[in-house]
């Protein structure tokens, strides 16, 4: 953390973690008696409780959004760029909070955690859960921290199904929601992937039915290839060939099976990285969720109806490469909404860094946030 | 084979194997002393033998391109739609050969053949092939066969890449080149496809190091993961909408890691269908030609230079839903060959299909195959 970054950061943050003794009653029908939740607060609550913000996280994201755990941290949190003083979600007026989803590995309740009615950790145990129980969760999270309705909520990719959700679940907790490269839901082609992905980690013999760290092993190699796989489809075409191109590592071809291609090695290196900060369980979990969001199927498949009871301002974003969740995907929640007759915005960003073109400080990017946030609270 | 295929089939057809003993100095810089060819054709020679049509197939293709092996099988040779009485590549007026290539696992020498000097199996010593090298050895089943100049090669995908090395390899020994849904090149998102299937394979315990056979296993693990992903790749978006959408196989989720959706089932056949008739070091050496293949830089990255000496006429042709190989890949080799001042036709069809749309009877397609072909010999 150098003094420049230091100007424009939330600086040293520190999550908290809470218990929550309500019970959630889950999609899947299982219950929920108690969960803990761990997040991060950037800026004030004001005194009216009404300038605050949640950040929904992606598939592999958490709760550190911004600042820094230490102060030799090399990076900051995920979303640092857009997170603090003078940035569109800005700290000097928002109270910006963010949180590890149910289910995740970072600090929340989990397949890494203990089930306390067994005294055991849950492992594959842990219940599929839903964006709509997310949602839930977050509802209860609000209350604890005495929010009652959210100046905005805001995520990307799974994130942004979150802010989606927020909208039709919690129509009068929320004031203003931003979808960034999300989709209403998964088309076959995104499912097809998830499944690949899952596929690899659950026939990774070291995965043991879920049961891995009973085993003191962790499927690697499944978790690495769905890592691989999953970072192809957050590229696009163009920024691999800028990236890499044809380039090759060692300036000749091996005719072998180790690392011909620079792009090889980046897969590898990060696959390898991934694989030592994440859980097997939470990441299958993910990506059901991911696959079972569809708040239309309850609508007779009319998105425009799930929007019925909203007055929420909606800003929708997405990003002319990505084709995980292309622009189609974003246009077929705006002609929803508009349907509907909500108050939307849309903005499609040129970029070619494809679906992470969400978690990039790209100018175009930050300016459409920020001008949509100067209009909120 | 019911009597309405008969009419326009080529019938019941025996492949043939022979065995060439001529040295072939490989791209890898290994020499192979001698190698089988396993082969089928379709029609007869003439005497002047200028109606040979060789046929060379893609990934995960083989010899056996038209007719039947029994009277009793379902299914005819992958590219029956095009060979035969009629047909595109008509057997009343040509002479198709079509051969399983050298690496291959249907009866070619491939790394499930016996090494004459050890004795043993090849496995994963067989070594890494490049469509150069193939297009050497088709070249020697071509003087076995007294051609001498083809009147047309033709491929799809990885089959379309040595038709278009042979107006390159061999501009004298070649009249017609036709390149289907194929590239001059990889792209970097295409390798990395790739890679992550050769991981899959490669880390699966069951592997060995490519001596699977030796252990009485097969990665069918890897395998499987790696045919899965490639399916993905093969069909279009709008494909796999059309043909799955969301539904679920039996008409709820069930919060577990089972088969929910209906694409979850059809890749896990798919997948398990592969596996059965499919080799896994194969499969790798396969996978490499495809990442290998560049004819370009040996020509300063200038394709049109190595066109320069060919006087083939060129049919490229290209499908408007296919991502894996777009047209745009197409258009890259038409306009290297414009700018080489060689005769060349280009068509874009229109199909939903994807990659596969290749291998499929498409109206539009099979007429401007026709229409070349008439045109030939």
């Amino acid at each position: 953390m150098n003094s420049k970054l230091k100007q424009n950061s939330v600086g040293i943050v520190k999550p908290e973690t809470i218990e929550i003794n309500e019970t959630l009653r889950l999609d899947c029908g299982k219950l929920l008696d108690s969960f803990e939740l761990i997040y991060e607060t950037y800026g004030s609550l004001n005194s009216e409780k009404s300038n605050a913000i949640l950040i929904c996280h992606a598939l592999s994201g958490d709760h550190h959004a911004a600042g820094y755990h230490h102060k030799d941290d090399k990076k900051p949190g995920w979303w640092d760029s857009c997170i603090g003083p003078g940035k569109p979600f800005d700290t000097n007026k928002f109270f910006v909070v963010s949180l590890n989803n149910l289910g995740g590995c970072r600090g929340s309740s989990g397949p890494n955690s203990t089930d306390k009615k067994t005294g055991k950790e849950f492992g594959p145990d842990f219940p599929i859960v839903t964006v709509n129980d997310w949602v839930n969760s977050q509802k209860l999270l609000g209350d604890y921290l005495g929010i009652n309705c959210w100046a905005c909520v805001v995520g990307g990719s799974l994130g942004g199904m979150q802010a989606l959700q927020w909208a039709i679940s919690y129509p009068e907790k929320i004031k203003n929601s931003i979808i960034v490269a999300a989709a209403a839901k998964l088309s076959a082609q995104n499912i097809a992937f998830n499944e690949v992905a899952r596929q690899a980690i659950i026939t990774d013999p070291d995965f043991h039915d879920g049961r891995y760290n009973d085993h003191g092993v962790i499927p690697k190699r499944g978790l690495s290839i769905a890592r691989m796989l999953g970072h192809i489809t957050y590229l696009s075409d163009d920024s691999m060939r800028q990236k890499f191109g044809r380039d090759l590592r060692e300036g000749k071809l091996h005719f072998g099976y180790d690392v011909d291609f620079q792009v090889e090695s980046y897969l590898r290196y990060q696959a390898q990285a991934f694989v030592e900060r994440f859980d097997a369980n939470t990441y299958l979990l993910m990506t059901k969720a991911l696959d079972y969001f569809d708040p239309a199927a309850d609508f007779n498949g009319d998105l425009s109806l799930a929007f019925e009871k909203t007055d929420s301002r909606f800003l929708v974003v997405s990003f002319t490469s990505d084709w995980r969740f292309s622009s189609s995907k974003s246009h077929e929640i705006v002609k929803s909404l508009v349907r509907a007759r909500k108050n939307v915005s849309y903005a499609e960003i040129e970029a070619n860094q494809g679906h992470d073109a969400f978690l990039m400080p790209i100018p175009d990017y930050l300016k459409v946030l920020s001008n949509f946030m100067e209009n909120v609270g």
